[in-house]
């Protein structure tokens, strides 16, 4: 199975590694043999058609920083994500929710050229989720995202496979683990200005924080979900959002007081679809604290179930992206036999 | 799909509901059209080869309380379970922890006739888990059980389906309600005798509440978890086993003291396989009150999870029952295909 690999950061460099410690087992158990045949970061291309060292290739990482290396590489090519001959191409660069770029014409480059893809990149499902889709189906390439919610945590799965002959009503819960953080520490009593401070020198939240608190970030994953699971059609300019800047102390008082806490809730139903700071039950499922993540889907029959987990980290982002290589394995052995 | 249904207690008869209103959903989206060949209870066999009037059915159990009008049926069978023609056998009869019978039997003569066969009868799989598993392999026939752990909350489907390429390492959680409701309520304050009294008032606890207070409830699913998930080879007696009737009430007061509560806590690794009542802390995403069920399941590379759901309902369980049924399906499709 012939990969590229396009954003070489933490997720990438991590599923690289997760390559290497589960290649015996991929064999074994999925009869997958994963072969990189590119690398592509900002600065260059390693690009090996019988697949790339990849030890070789995160020392490079390790040691220059980036795969300048490689600028001028045997590759000769003016569109490489097009040319490269590969299965599945991984689009892993960051996430821009204004224009989606570059993720998004590597994605709709990889589809055209009839490769499935698989994504961690929140932007371009943010802003184009029903086109992307349209787009694998007329080429017949598969486009799988389970990274995209929940980080390691299989929120997506669960929704779309464990609930069969069901049908999800409504979900609500806490999709973004910084906010959560620094809720948390105001509900100890923090000051919003140092609890923030608290989160960024833990490595909760970035320097430029405004994607977490003002909601963005779990918008984008709003907007994934309710296109997903429930089959809307809908971009992140229809969530109503509000961020967690704005929140009166007092506010965390009064929830303390009623066993409550202000937690920044994402919702949607055949409704509503927002984020924003309310004030939840203590004993709800959904309530959890630090930077943990939290969904309750409520379905017709089954009734409602939760699922809490770590909703980012490098490795258990990359176990997401393995997952999702594994289901286009079988589905490609489906497709073979039908 | 020729089904039998044996036992006609709640999860059956909803079971027959829920498949009267699932049946156009059933047909368009997974091509199943369901024919309910015999449905069986302790007192008769109604038995139609070209399926039953389920309306006429649940009405009839309605009005007798049983099947006995169907004694003397068309069936000339001393083995109607292997004799009746169908693919699938729903085996639905209460949980017998000693003896496992009549579930034990029913399953054995259904999967040596070839049919497939599915349960929430714990019994059978608590006691017999492996040589069932070997016998369904010998004939051919698929064998499920989703609704014997977390009732309609999809605990099995998650660990198998949702973190493929994955290890599960360990796992723990609550997995009895009705257990979980009485220490809440001795969390509250109230004496064992007092909280037992309100579980069985409200309906949580059985008349003989000894199956969960004792803990051999939840360590049924236990078992059930460490053979189907981890691939060990245990049964009920391999369990380290305390119940709930013996805590020193100082105990509630130490935890409260600790932000902690009294759970009964079920937990496997490579190490230890027990159900006891432990104190654990309050933020523990395990931390579920009322009659909840919750597991954290601890992965190689995607961290933890944890499920949180009902663990019991009659409707619940059923809409597991047509998970399974729709599992079997899709398997006889794909085989038919290879």
């Amino acid at each position: 199975m012939r990969i590229i690999v396009c954003g070489m950061g933490v997720v990438g460099q991590s599923f690289l590694k997760l390559l290497i410690s589960s290649a015996g087992n991929l064999y074994k158990n999925y009869g997958i043999k994963p072969r990189v045949v590119a690398c592509i970061d900002s600065k260059g291309i390693a690009y090996s058609p019988t697949g790339l060292d990849i030890n070789e290739i995160l020392a490079i990482k390790q040691e220059d920083g980036n795969l300048s290396r490689y600028k001028s590489s045997l590759l000769n090519s003016d569109n490489p994500i097009e040319d490269i001959d590969a299965e599945v191409f991984l689009e892993l660069t960051p996430t821009n929710l204004s224009t989606a770029e570059p993720g998004l014409s590597h994605i709709i480059a990889a589809l055209r050229s009839k490769k499935n893809v698989i994504t961690v990149n929140k932007g371009p499902l943010a802003l184009s989720f029903s086109s992307l889709i349209e787009l694998s189906e007329y080429n017949n390439a598969m486009f799988r995202f389970s990274g995209t919610v929940g980080g390691g945590t299989p929120v997506l799965e669960f929704a779309k496979h464990c609930l069969k002959g069901d049908k999800i009503t409504s979900f609500e819960g806490i999709l973004n683990g910084t906010t959560n953080y620094i809720l948390s520490r105001m509900a100890d009593g923090l000051p919003f200005a140092e609890a923030l401070l608290d989160a960024k020198n833990k490595g909760y939240a970035e320097t430029n924080p405004s994607l977490d608190i003002d909601g963005d970030d779990a918008a984008a994953k709003l907007v994934i979900m309710a296109n997903w699971i429930m089959g809307y059609k809908v971009t992140l300019k229809d969530v109503d959002k509000t961020g967690i800047t704005d929140i009166d102390p007092e506010e965390f008082i009064k929830a303390a007081k009623e066993k409550k806490a202000i937690k920044l809730i994402a919702k949607c139903n055949n409704k509503e679809l927002f984020v924003k700071p309310i004030a939840i039950q203590k004993d709800d499922p959904i309530y959890v604290n630090g930077t943990l993540n939290a969904v309750t889907f409520k379905s017709e029959h089954s009734g409602e179930q939760t699922i809490i987990g770590k909703g980012a980290g490098g490795m258990e982002t990359a176990s997401s992206i393995l997952r999702d290589l594994i289901e286009i394995k079988q589905s490609m052995l489906n497709y073979r036999t039908v």
